[in-house]
């Protein structure tokens, strides 16, 4: 959709899937770095988000500080630039270990300078190995994924035998990606390095 | 008003909207930056605010720390001097995200010397890539825009449906922008840098 | 009263009015700067202060921090020595926005090394440009200022309506100035520079 | 089990056994270093661990803080790494103090750049000295770990005498250690340091 | 007594006196400095202090770090070396502002290397310029003080009036002192700087 | 008994003796010293400790940071390397000031490289100056020192009338020294400097 178009146009930003209680829903993952110049270092996690997606988060980012290199991301930005984690809608309380492959894929966006796909959505846990562990609720993440315009889905391995209650219609509508590990989502959900999308400061050099 | 002339004289006051049970209201956002030789650094956050609010100050921050260089601003006042946000008056709780807009635009008004116009009230949250997202209470907020005198209210693109249920004498009184985009807010909001109007040493060399 | 003038005989201590559930009452705000030779930093707020109080006195000191330079106070002086704000009774719980000015003042004798007047009490919350805005109680406070044997008693410009609440034979004993920017409480409060009042080793150089 | 295998092919993941409201579990105790270009520093502990677990991560990291120099650790690593522990799955609460060893295993496969033999299983409580102290719920484990398919468990000499209670099937299937110093459970747990399994950057050079 | 003799024959030991449910009591107030070769600095608080206690602490060691140079310590001391101040018995909560005279005693024994008379018993709360405060339970804690066999008792000059409660006998079998400074205390209580008694390494050279 | 003996064989382990809902129970009191290349600094207490017991640790700290040197212990160890006291077992909540001794005589161990010695046991709360005071349990704990091997008891001088209580052939079976000073148990409890027993390099150069 252009909404989904227009918040990942620049890096640092990717579309996750979340289950409230009206169901599935869209959730964009926002990452920056401070400029250096501007002193900032540290960690800031926002968007009301609960224990278990704090967790998340450090996850993520312990994830990329021991694995960013062999990924030839440029990690020792992490050093001297302040990392911010945010989940919009601000006021909407948050949880649960499922966006935690969408919080690797907007931190190594902004690294990469690579921003995220437009048409793609995912949900899954990550461990700090890189592993992509199962989640709930896919039939609503991909109902919604659909009614938010997306066409493509990364979807944890070991969530494979839930697609079996996915009405047909729409699998077929999505290109469903089971994946294991996250750096297979990283090569699926971001844009080639040299696309003309927009890139902004925060993630250039 | 006079009230709200006086109060946004200076840079660092920005003039926003709230809604609490009785109605609409304006509240100001003000800003300061610590004098380098008093070794003061950090953030603080006063006026009893919850955590919503704080969590859209520091949204606010990080996107101009990562940002604000795009915008000409010199983001490097941020590194020896102490930030503090405070939301007057101090014994009263307030909450929410709406404030993002007028937070970024204070803290703008502040680094660039640039009073923000006494005639322009405003409402949004904003995300961390600087997107204005919709806010609730629109109609009891230009209400209280009118009465406390403002001629000029930026409101959210994504709010434009709420605009039918606002009195048509209030909508023609207003002068109404929609914006999607942080810094179309900074462009209305901010006076022209060379005007003659009071600077403090505290946005100034 | 000879008490107040005790207390107030050293820069750094303000004579400020409260209200608590027997009626008004006179307190003393007292701020303190360690000797750099002691390698202390940092803030102390102490008192039993509420959360509104301790806001205050963090408004107090990030205005000096932002203002002090314009006012001629030695605000580098911040940088290498711990500060300290106390109110005592110590075990006696105190909370709200009024004391602000209270606070400015004392910091601004501690700083400028003028001891406040012993004559003059004082109210208002003050914001963080320095503007002073309305506070409650304004006759029991004018009566416990009286009670305390204070002269002078500077309020709120927009309380100026709350005086008509007040004994026309207290209004007529104290003379009050109504005051709506920080600076016009420090230029009556504190005493000359070179006044002969004894100075200590906290304020001076 | 391929499950265990994938789990510990990469040094750092170490694979313990706990007991739920539903019986024995196999759990996984991952840790990484962050590359040291990324400045990070200090410990992370995630996974929704408990109070008891997460002094026993200290305890662990202290371990081999105060005695890795000993075991030819190459404990300097930790000086510019940031250490994280996590546990998944992240959503699931987790206590106890019988994953110390684990633990320790973790850490010491991390350092050593050996991963954890994929067929060993563990539990027990470590001390600061090493010393490898009784855990409950023998049975219920060593029927998890059977489960699970690892052919190795390590646990407590102090548990000998629970292992009357172990069905003799179960005792026989599995190669049981009893132990009573983290020594002897890092000799029976990592891979030789030459073995051909693949290193990560995280534990390499 | 004896066991008041031995507790204060150590520079940074000062006997207060306390009123509990069970009447009056003596209490010592303890005070260390860490060796500057450990590398320890900052504050420690023990002995189950609450809230207000720990404040009083902060106020004295405040009171000293401005007005030590003035009353000839060695503040610089206060620098390298962490501060400790624990108030046995370990086990037993205690709280209220009258203990303010003994820390401030405890602390400037310690600095200046001068053990606190062992017949020298005090209470009195202590403001940040060093006011003397008035306490409650002058009685009880009189009590106390001849029960532990002080024969000297220093007490706020604000309390005067409540002597009159006190029985005659108890009155004139001690030397009561009324104070209102806290140098008045420190005068009164310190034994001569040349005195034999011995001196700990911790409060010597 | 063995167990004590293993227990105590390195340096850095003192015997304890508590009272729980159950009688008297024999604790181990854990130190360890983290290696100066670990770059860990700090102080970590585990055990599940409750608060009195914490600031035991906190008091044995800062007695040996300001004693220690006279102690003839190499207190510059304590700059560069991140202390941790841990007590056995992790899940069981312990509290109280009892432990006092115990946690300076595991320290002392620990710096001065002397393992305690196996059949020592004790119990004593201890001062900020190092006097041993009184504690409660004192038959119970006789009673457990007996039942673990424990072959001499320190106990606190104002404990003496206690011993009443004691049963006689209690009495007989075991040395009791009473003790009023740290310095007492320290020589009492460690092993001669140059003994033969094992030394970690936690303990050593
Ligand atoms: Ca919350
Ligand atoms: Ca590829
Ligand atoms: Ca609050
Ligand atoms: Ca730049
Ligand atoms: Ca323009
Ligand atoms: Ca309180
Ligand atoms: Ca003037
Ligand atoms: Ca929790
Ligand atoms: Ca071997
Ligand atoms: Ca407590
Ligand atoms: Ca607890
Ligand atoms: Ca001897």
């Amino acid at each position: 959709t252009p909404e989904t178009a227009e918040r990942t146009a620049v890096p640092g930003v990717a579309t996750g899937l979340a289950v409230t209680g009206a169901g599935g829903e869209v959730l964009f993952v926002e990452a920056s770095l401070a400029d250096p110049e501007t002193g900032s270092t540290g960690v800031s996690l926002t968007g009301q988000l609960g224990e278990v997606m704090k967790e998340s988060a450090q996850i993520a980012l312990s994830y990329l500080r021991s694995h960013g290199a062999e990924l030839e991301l440029p990690v020792s930005d992490l050093k001297d630039r302040g990392v911010h984690v945010h989940v919009p809608a601000g006021a909407v309380p948050k949880d649960g270990p499922s966006a935690g492959v969408t919080m690797v894929t907007a931190l190594g966006s902004l690294l990469s300078g690579r921003p995220v796909r437009a048409e793609v959505a995912m949900t899954g846990e990550v461990s700090l190995t890189g592993r992509v562990l199962p989640i709930g609720g896919v039939k609503q993440k991909l109902l919604a994924a659909q009614r938010a315009g997306a066409s493509t889905v990364l979807l944890p391995k070991r969530n494979e035998p839930d697609l079996d209650d996915v009405p047909a219609e729409v699998r077929e509508a999505l290109e469903i990606h089971l994946v294991s590990d996250v750096r297979e989502v990283l090569e699926l959900a971001l844009s080639p390095a040299n696309a003309p999308r927009p890139v902004t400061l925060a993630a250039g050099a």
